[in-house]
């Protein structure tokens, strides 16, 4: 039973990081196969009237997804300069943004990095306290914990991927 | 050690379930805070031009939500007769839609049925084969299981509210 006792939750957890990845790869491929679809033209083009176009979407998730790495303790992020250019309010005065071409490449570069950061994160790290939540609060609340984080993340991919489509006009 | 080798992985799973409806209510309150803002008239606007307008994404929400009462095995649909209008292409000729405050209607009592199920439903069911996949592929595939429809779905609607927001003009 010793054995059991030990190694059954951490089946579990591993179970349920599956799942959380799963579903964050699930998005990933989907952003991936509309990117490589969309010319830059297009890429360049308003989702909808007067609203973001699909560079800043792409960006703005280079961004964010990019935070994740220092808000789980992995590390530092590996594009801080695309904070000021696509975090908060779009097209903000005298904020320059990189052309297309880098951004789709560092986009697949944050992927290959965060996947890796994922594998290799042990299952009971996943369960701890992230970075932005206190001790105090997170011994209340232990659903937020890192993986929550990823769970997250993923929605708000998917938010803007549902933005996103609105570009493949074929 | 046998209490604990009992009890530890059903306080794994509940901590787990807890964050996967934790993330989907916050993804419902975010659709009911937009649809309580918008009008009718919004609501009926296209969120993109050429796109599907307001009242198809919150149809369509009902109907795919809806969905995962018989697809979780919690019983009966609340509302079969949304699937035609709002599965697949929107506005097919001869398919009618209801009125706009019917579907608000039946979106807050979805909901409320959900939410009963989602509470009621035991840990351990959670982590069970769905009926869209076959004994066979559960049994090498076990994270594709109840939850982790729900955590699609979640993304699912995640992806339209990223549409549905572009009706708030305000």
């Amino acid at each position: 039973m010793e054995a059991q006792t030990s190694t059954k939750p951490t089946a579990e957890k591993e179970l349920f990081i599956k799942m959380v990845i799963s579903n964050w790869e699930l998005q990933n491929a989907r952003v991936n196969k509309l990117i490589s679809k969309l010319t830059d033209e297009e890429l360049a083009t308003p989702t909808a009237p007067g609203r973001n176009n699909g560079v800043w979407v792409l960006g703005h998730l280079i961004a964010v997804n990019d935070g994740m790495i220092p808000l789980l303790g992995l590390g530092e992020k590996l594009f801080p300069e695309l904070e000021a250019p696509f975090v908060g309010e779009a097209n903000k005065p005298g904020v320059a943004t990189p052309p297309i071409a880098t951004l789709k490449e560092s986009w697949v570069q944050l992927n290959a990095k965060l996947t890796q950061y994922f594998t290799e994160l042990p299952a009971e790290e996943w369960f701890t306290r992230h970075n932005s939540i206190s001790p105090e609060d997170f011994a209340k609340e232990p659903h937020r914990n890192k993986l929550n984080i990823l769970i997250n993340r993923t929605n708000h991919q998917s938010y803007h991927l549902g933005q996103l489509i609105y570009l493949d006009k074929k």
